[in-house]
Formats: structure tokens, sequence, C-alpha cells
């Protein structure tokens, strides 16, 4: 039987499929996207292709530059045509949870500027309803504790995620983040809004209505799902 | 007749009236505040009151601290009694645009935890409707000319703001600011919200609900006008 790792790169080396020449191409983050890099670096020099990466963050940048991928900022082109990225968790009806590797706001942006967005993911990940995976919150230092009060109020159970040497993590854009152990998420629209209008929360894990296809590997190979 | 500083000076000192022994005041940012702050210095001393100050940038930081106010982050103390702040334009229905002096961020962390709110202005600041004084968004750098150019699609006549040297301005937490000239407002709390749900806007200068009493300051003398 295959194991975990096995599994993302099989869904690594599946999505890039979907990329062809003179795409701009976002790169997420994350274990099974770092697959995804190494299987596109190969494609780019087997088929000789012009290819530009988006990076979502600082360990992507490095594995991209490493890999001889050229690299652009999101603000240097004028559009991304496709992204590829990881997710902690993905629903029934297509919507996610990210975050687990900090690189949320990054992620989202770069997501956001995109024409499609494709998400590979191990059939771990895959859930009934969204919540059991903790909803990072990326949130700006100065007034956090009131932000962590107002949330532990609300019985959202946060937790400061921490670095290895016990501080509070801190983001690519210098911010900490909260992760919230709620359990099951009822209505992730309503706490999207919720969040996102708190004063001093600058980004939220959720990441909702921005997939319609999912590449999730199962022990029996990868399997493309499409949102109807 | 008096001056435009003369009139910040007096609204400046009519609101330490507001300040009681033992409170925690959020001290605001800009010329206006900088007059309240020597006021409040001379009546802590004179009056030997125990204040404790939370302060919205480094700038009022520094301006407290050689004045001997002792000052403490938003996130050591259990609630902010008052803070007093300025504006940049207060609407006649007690609205405002802040953000003039790039500290709206920390401005609107610290106004969201106090008990209550005054501002304090010159009558130059009043207006009939919002808008006349470009609304501040601050931005994550990483996408915000993506950003801008959604603003610009939407009419709304961005800019970015500079620093003395040319460069873009940084904020106290590193981000740009993005200037809307948008002449008038007709529906701030949906502005409010459009700008606040963006990915990559981390908050913006429409201070919405925020206070029931503004202290102006007229040829005639100070006035204060309090929300019915």
């Amino acid at each position: 039987m295959v194991n975990q790792n096995e599994l993302k790169a099989l869904v690594g080396k599946k999505a890039v499929d979907w990329v062809f020449d003179n795409m701009t191409i976002g790169l997420g983050t994350g274990s099974t996207v770092k697959y995804m890099i190494e299987a596109l670096a190969k494609k780019i020099q087997k088929e000789n292709l012009s290819i530009t990466g988006i990076v979502t963050s600082a360990e992507t940048a490095k594995q991209a530059t490493s890999l001889g991928i050229p690299l652009k900022s999101v603000d240097e082109v004028d559009h991304i045509d496709l992204t590829i990225d990881g997710a902690d968790e993905v629903s029934a009806d297509f919507q996610g949870i990210k975050g687990g590797g900090a690189a949320l706001l990054f992620e989202k942006i770069v997501a956001t500027n995109s024409k499609k967005n494709i998400w590979i993911v191990d059939q771990s990940k895959l859930v009934n309803k969204l919540g059991s995976f903790p909803l990072p919150v990326e949130v700006i230092p100065y007034g956090s504790k009131k932000i962590f009060e107002r949330f532990d109020s609300r019985k959202f159970h946060p937790t400061f995620r921490l670095a290895a040497d016990g501080s509070k993590l801190r983001t690519d854009s210098d911010n900490y983040i909260i992760d919230l152990h709620l359990e099951q998420i009822t209505d992730p629209f309503k706490l999207a809004d919720y969040l996102k209008a708190q004063v001093g929360v600058v980004e939220h894990g959720l990441f909702l209505n921005t997939v319609n296809t999912v590449i999730v590997g199962y022990t029996s190979g990868p399997k493309v799902l499409e949102a109807r």
C-alpha cells in the first residue's frame, strides 16, 4: 500500500497536466505543492516550456529558484492563468481551509488574482463539513490579545500558533496566526464575513468559491474531481 | 482672528476635561492630538493623576514618553476607558475619515477596544458628507498593484501615498497606503464593507459609529457636539 507522501507525489505530478506553454502559474505552498513544483521543473525542461511562476511564500520561492523556474511577483504580471495549491481540508461542496503552512495571506492574494485554481490533496484532506482542521486567522500583533479574547468568548477555542522556539510564530508579513478549533463550521460564509470584518484581522483560512477542480490522491491513484 | 493651530490647541486642552484619575486613555495621532497630549501631561502633573496611555503610533509614543506619560500596549490592559483622537473629516451624522497621518490601523484597533471615543477637530474638518478628504486604505504590499487596478476600474481614483523620498510610504505595520479620491461617499457603510472584504486590504479610514462626542474648534471657541 502507498503511503501519504506517495499520494502527494502522485497528485503533484498529475497537476502539471494542466500546465501549457507560455502560462503564468501561481505556485502554492506546502508539502504536496513541493512535489508539484518538482514535476513542473521537469516538465519545463523536458518540453522546453516558457513558464513564469508566481510564488506564495519565501519557502516556495526558495525551492522554485533552486529548480530554475523563473519567478515574478503577482504585481509584475498582467494575469495568472492557473494557480496550483494544496489545502488542509476540502469539503464535499469544494470549499476549503488553508493556512496550515502559515502562508494563507499570500496564497489567497495569488488565488484571488488567478483565472483558475486547482487544489491538490491526498484523500485524508476530504471532509464532509469543514472545521476539524483548526482554522487559521492572520492578525496584526498589536491588539491580537484582544482579538484572542473576543474569539475565546465566542467559544472559537483560539490558540496562538507558536514557532519552534516557543515564541509566537510570525508570518511572511510579520503577523501572528490564531488557530480556531471549531470542530465543525456550520456556515463558512457567515464566519468568513465575521472574521474579515474584525479590526486587526488581516485574512483567514477559509477559501470559499475558489476552486472547481480538486485532484485527490487515493491509494487507487489520483482522481480529478470537478464541481458541477 | 485665531489661526488653525490655535483652534487645535484649544480643542486639545478642552478634551482633557474628560480625563479623570486612574483612567486608561487611548492617545490618537496627529497635529491636534499633539496639543491634547501636552495638555494631558500638564494635567497629570498638576493634579497628580495616575493615568495610563495607550498609543496608536510610534510618533505618539515618542511624544508621550518625552512628557513622562506612562504607556502600555492595548494588549497589556483590561480595557481602555476613553480614547481621544483627531479626524480628517467628520460628517454631520458623526461618521469620520481618518488616516491622513497613516496611523489608521492602530487608531482603529485602539478605538475598537475603547469604552468611549472623542474626536477633536478644528472647524475645517466638518463636512456635510464624507469624501472630499482622500480615503486611506492600508494594503499588504504583495498584490497591492492588483488592488490599485481594481480600485481604478471602479473609478475610485486611487493614488499610492509616497514618503518624503518619493518611495511608497510604509505604515507602522510595514504596509502601503492607497488614497481614494472619491469627492463624495454616498454610502459609507457599503463602501467600508466592500473595502474590508478585499483580500490584501488590512484596514480603511472610514470610522463608522465610533464616536458620539466631537469637540470642534471654532474661532469663537471650542464647542462640544453630542450625537443624539
